[in-house]
């Protein structure tokens, strides 16, 4: 079955930006040609979840160049309907259902790029079968958490973690059922 | 100079502690004759500060042989007056303070058991010179955060990553200045 997957970076703390949706953290472990394996893994993906906050910083900061130009179907978790572009689907219903349908379908697999709210609901339907946690050697103090308080505990594996010499580690772990 | 050091296990999503105390997650990386590293940690510390409620846990728990029965000094931080026992002073003073003390004094490293109030204070006050954090491959989902809300921003250098046949990622870390 198709499985649901989160790849993302966290301070030491946990936190996945400062306050007013600050990433200038991450700049510690920029380096010249070194993506930490994200190329790799979206190689495995095609479909995307992510929550409308999120969204409109990348188009706005990166541009929906980040979705290889329409080559995957984009899922938009919104509570405000919008016009569907190309693959990009505005999606105001349940995010268990949209899931659960996702992986009854063949397919690739499916990435979460956050934000922290999608994250979680995700995991409070226990829904995320694999965690890629690249850990940036910093204490930020303040911020975005990527884990809210109030979700269930949920066994996981470690499949392997990596170490890279700006300080960044990476830790991948599956869920344990 | 002395160096005050912080070694402690933490789950995937930062807890320290399920509610009400529970420890009981750390139970899925014990293994017999494996101490993560600790008594080699426990070598070069000759004093541990305490929060008092983590000390009575402690005592009630454990017992004062986590202590090494009175080799090292331990300060217990606490609010109330309490007659000191051995090695074991009640310091109801400020916590910068008796820090800033110890480590002008000479003598091998300063290491703090917890709690996160007590570590968070520490934080707040950068205090603290190494990390070593233990995850364990779980998401508890509730509990006792290690890193809390409020705490300035401080840059780290990753000193190494370990993982051992448990599942448990050993991250080591120094302050960087």
């Amino acid at each position: 079955m198709r499985k649901l997957s989160v790849f993302i970076a966290t301070s030491l703390d946990g936190y996945i930006a400062k306050p007013n949706d600050d990433l200038g953290f991450l700049k510690l472990v920029e380096k010249e040609g070194e993506d930490y394996g994200y190329a790799e893994f979206k190689a495995n993906i095609d479909t995307i979840i992510i929550g409308r906050k999120t969204y409109d910083w990348v188009q706005r900061e990166i541009g929906t160049s980040h979705y290889d130009n329409g080559e995957r179907n984009v899922y938009v978790i919104t509570r405000t309907e919008r016009q569907n572009v190309g693959k990009t689907t505005f999606y105001t219903g349940n995010i268990t259902d949209l899931v659960q349908q996702l992986k009854s379908e063949t397919g690739k697999n499916i990435y979460c790029d956050g934000g922290a709210e999608i994250v979680n609901e995700l995991l409070k339907s226990d829904l995320i079968e694999e965690f890629i946690i690249s850990i940036v050697p910093v204490l930020v103090g303040n911020g975005t958490r990527l884990f809210k308080d109030g979700r269930p505990e949920q066994l996981l594996e470690l499949v392997n973690s990596k170490t890279f010499d700006t300080g960044l580690t990476q830790l991948h772990y599956k869920r344990k059922r």
